[in-house]
């Protein structure tokens, strides 16, 4: 495969001068069964990106799951169990494991948020501030989790924020600015900050909304005015304390740059079973 | 400069079909002056980071810093302007913002654990639980804070484990076996869970004897019975909460993977100041 | 900057071993000043690209357009100058236009068929049938001539087609599907052959139905079912000399891959004005 | 195998970021075969190609061609068929098929040029005005089209051009200037444009003497001149209507930019025949 | 496997366009044995890495060695056999060679300097005057030779010289300025060049002290004055020729740049056993 | 500048990670004027590497040979200054200076074997035996010395060598396999050990002919039974001490793996000279 960049980066910073440790003392033929396990409960995430790890480093370790990609995990549960020469298997524990624990760290607050949102059919989303290098999957740990989306790079829809408003003169400004150039595929989203706003932004057209660090009562004041029209995503000061008084708003979409920026990872480790 | 792969990387996930917002809304010539301003307290880290990302955009925008990387700077504090073309601006934004925002993040709680340890002499480092194509940057801040680093890659020290304790039959053979091979440079250190293991690290010559998950009274006790002839380092289960419990054991070293895989992102942002 | 590797390996397939000729006839320090000349006439496109490939030549040549981006050129005119080392400007020569050829190429084209669909309205569009390596630049070209973009990767707009819709059942149950796991941000696009699947389509609530193949009659047929509910595209056999016939349907977006995959190079040729 | 960037470029493109429609529709288990056909006549080229794209996506796609690289299709003849993951075949389709017409398109010029051409014992190669990124695999399918190719790189033989011969002083200087320092393996290429430089070019040693922009009754004198003591190679404004007026001169060799810079797609399609 | 970049660029270099002979002579299909011969008396060094050029290239030719990885071995002496594709085995041929020749030359003497240091219990050591690329292998060819390896990266052990201690003002500052900021796992080794700096260093802590440019003799009275407190290294103008005069101080280590700058390449050839 | 891969390896290999001792001691901002001398008689070679060295790690270093590429060097003769970063100079010092050393080497031999080579009227020339990564620079240095290049690539002139001899059934059948193919621009080498195949290969319209380790006389023999009729090339087991008995024969060329396979690195030390 030849998507993963960030493996290969992974790899290369921790490894590629070898492992004096691990190569002084095993053979390169010495073989054993090893075993990941959860040190906490978790959703686990990041089995496909560790398969790919241990494949990197050594293309003959083999890679058994003992648990599925989302599955709720507990404390103390055998996640998946790698076997192969010791020296391949050492040499990729900790960058799989630096994978595997952040991504089941996303995905297990996504499956947490998700679930608050789907009691007040609210999705729940996360944004563009991702880990460096790390994009692609901290957005399929949101997904594993059950949240989504929101986009993935600056070029598959448009947001129109408050710099873009300011120097196009007015949101409708903006959007037209927009309208005369673009294709008929990439939805139009426009940050607002007032009710006045969203009214402007319905009126020229957005396809959704962003309410930017509203609070509850404007919220659903800017729901009312706009009454399905359009998408409303409630974005600022969200967290996983004040996420529930937001859902009741019963607002399209809520968005959490913490769901990726400040996710504690998940313990997980991994032990030789036995010697082969 | 040539070494920053990560920065290549975030910026292509993000950027490597364009803007088609700023793209639509500026001319490829419109330049402005913009600012990015804590939101929060934050120990400053990720300056010539950011300065990296934004020359790789345009090496036409300027970069001048107003507070020092490492100051301590206070919420709403403008630390660092950058002028230019609006497109190359609003392009490097989210990049720049999400390197910063993870050092900074980093650096703070190395700054605060650092001082905490100081009052007992422990010097506090990480680990290699880093980010994943991080290694290099995330190490960077850990040190900007104040804390200190322990080894870099699985090149530049020797560890040796559990699993290959098991392998090599006792903690002696591992040792000697590394011995047999090894260089003059990369010193030796050794995990142990128990007195008599550590007493027989430093019997066959470790320079380093990391004391896994002990209480404090065991480490006291490890302490005493090394009296200075290796160096002692505490791993596994400290954390904000117990740190200065720890520390209070006077141990040489406390080793910490909090530091850089749980750390909570310090918030960052970016404003257009005015058009030029 | 760093985002256009497409320029890296374009001048390593020709350059990466040096160029014997000319270093062998030219001092490294012989300085020269050269024009690039249109041949025929054309929409002049790729002017920043082939500057990146001076650049990344030789930093010190300098790059002096006579025309911009976009301009409608005539046979033998002059529209760039170069100066600087006369084994750089040869050096980058071919790579530069072999680029400026093909998006010159393109942007020609664009215009013609953009100007035809405004006449009635409609949108020409490109597809994902680009060069290999050249998603960006012939997704620009396209853009500077006029025309406008159909998604750029498979991420960022959802495409049901023929594939998916078997698989899934229907039309109904694909786009379910779909809206189960997509973020808020992705328009729906779903391929038909008849007016029933526009029907369904519609119902289902697709956000652009892709019109596959069908003649001039049917697409108005549709077109009065669909009554402007969903954005309408036509797909297929779609060329230069039956463009307008097409147009005249008033569907929404036309979509032509041979914009990008069967457009004919403009000629564009070097010369030295003189040695300096 | 290691040596394809522009599939891994053209790849990343397009899929660096996954693909939302299928991986909402189908499980990753989910498998299919899958045909792809020729939509009109060509000669075949790209199956090599073709096979790494699906490989670099899923190596477990198994790929089974039904004609050889080279064979003149019909249309309507299915060439391909691949079997594995629908997720993995449907995020290849477009990469490979985009590889595989325009390798077909120009297998298909080169082998009605190289036809023409041996008629009247005319060799008919390619130039370096090759797609960037694409020269291997341009000069590949003009071979596969039975045409021969011209240099591959500014580094594998000497071309001394108006811009060399004005710098040198005069044709002679300047083969002078190159036979000081070349090594004894690169044929010396002078173009020319005139009998007497032709003369010139053929005293001073030169091994092939390209005719820029004669006409064919130039040609014929520059043939009966030269009488077989250099090879002679006709470049410039030959085209499919001139091609055989240029060959009834019988020169040793015509080069054609046509067969790389502008030559027309063939249409092939991917469609899934069975799911498993 | 993820690492070996330098193998990547070397079969890139050579072999980037084609192998224009073996493909104008051989069908693809074509099957041989061939084997690789030593033509003089080495030490076999480079056959994991000969093992990723042949797969790099083809992942079905086998690869079967007949002699193990640091066996000495004799002239005429058949070390490997690989069996596969004729135009993969001949493409591969020179890149597998010419790491083995290098591989197999360092190796050789390190086997050869490592026993002469043996004697006289000095280790001998390499350092970072490896070529280009090349660090990773030439390192590892020196420790399959017996000798060990000095530090890999500038990253890995500290090494205070004589610029470092000019700046600080002392030795003794010099160790200071590092011991505040470094963390607890790498080794301080200062450069001196007399017995007060010896003494200085030592006074200060460093691990290692580098006797630089010294006579075998004052070596001798550096070493009584240390007396086992610190590692005592040699370095500069050691040679084959003098090198058991150098060990007969009983220095700790002594370090040899020529291992890896100047080291003759070991011959060794391919030729085809049979055709398949 | 884009193109030179080795050296952003060689800087990845020693300085990904940074260089803890110089940053510890040295404030970024501090800055030095350093020099680089030659330590024993030497033809330079590597200035333009060196510099894109020096600049790959900090731009603002400013760089000043203090003589020319290819001039015979003194011992002791100072060769170049650069200014500035003293950390960059530090950083950069090794890496600049292990390609200075084994590009002089080179460099240095050449114009020793070339110069023997021009008594005799022989050309001498390097091969394919370079070290790996190093194919574009070594063969420069070769240039640079004063001998020439044989061919750079597997694509850039056919060499027919035993077994392409063997598959084919005889030289005859293997040039008419190759000319059936081939493009007008690669000349044709055949591998040959006696007068018989000499004349075969003469015969069958070979450019040039290789006599593949023979002596003196029988090289003598075939040159006079070619009579100028192809380039004849000696090649095979020429070393510094016979090279001048096989220059004698006037044959056209000698090629000579030495050069660069087993060439000695030559001296060159970096060392700060001022503060500033």
């Amino acid at each position: 495969m030849i998507l993963d960049k960030i493996i290969e980066l992974a790899l290369e910073e921790d490894l590629s001068l070898g492992d004096i440790t691990s190569d002084a003392i095993f053979a390169p033929q010495d073989k054993a069964l090893a075993a990941i396990t959860a040190k906490e409960d978790l959703v686990l995430c990041g089995l496909p990106t560790a398969k790919e790890v241990f494949a990197a480093v050594d293309p003959d370790v083999t890679f058994t799951p003992l648990a599925n990609e989302g599955d709720a995990v507990k404390k103390g549960q055998r996640v998946l169990e790698v076997q192969g020469r010791v020296v391949s298997i050492l040499k990729a524990e900790r960058t799989a494991l630096n994978f595997m624990q952040r991504l089941s760290g996303i995905a297990t607050a996504a499956r947490e948020y998700a679930a608050i949102g789907q009691k007040y059919g609210v999705l729940i989303v996360d944004t563009r501030k991702t880990q460096p290098g790390m994009r692609r999957l901290d957005k399929y740990a949101v997904r594993i989790g059950g949240a989504r989306n929101h986009r993935m790079t600056l070029a598959d829809s448009v947001m129109i924020k408050d710099n873009h408003i300011a120097a196009a003169g007015s949101i409708t400004k903006a959007v037209q600015k927009v309208k005369a150039v673009i294709g008929h595929t990439p939805k139009i989203e426009v940050e607002t900050t007032s009710l006045a706003e969203v009214q402007e932004a319905l009126q020229v057209g957005a396809d959704i909304i962003m309410l930017d660090n509203m609070t509850p009562d404007e919220i659903v004041r800017c729901k009312q005015a706009v009454a399905g029209r359009a998408i409303l995503e409630v974005s600022g000061g969200v967290n996983r304390e004040n996420l529930e008084t937001y859902c009741k708003t019963s607002v399209d979409v809520i968005s959490m740059g913490a769901l990726t920026h400040s996710v504690p990872a998940k313990d997980l480790s991994l032990k030789i079973v036995k010697y082969l």
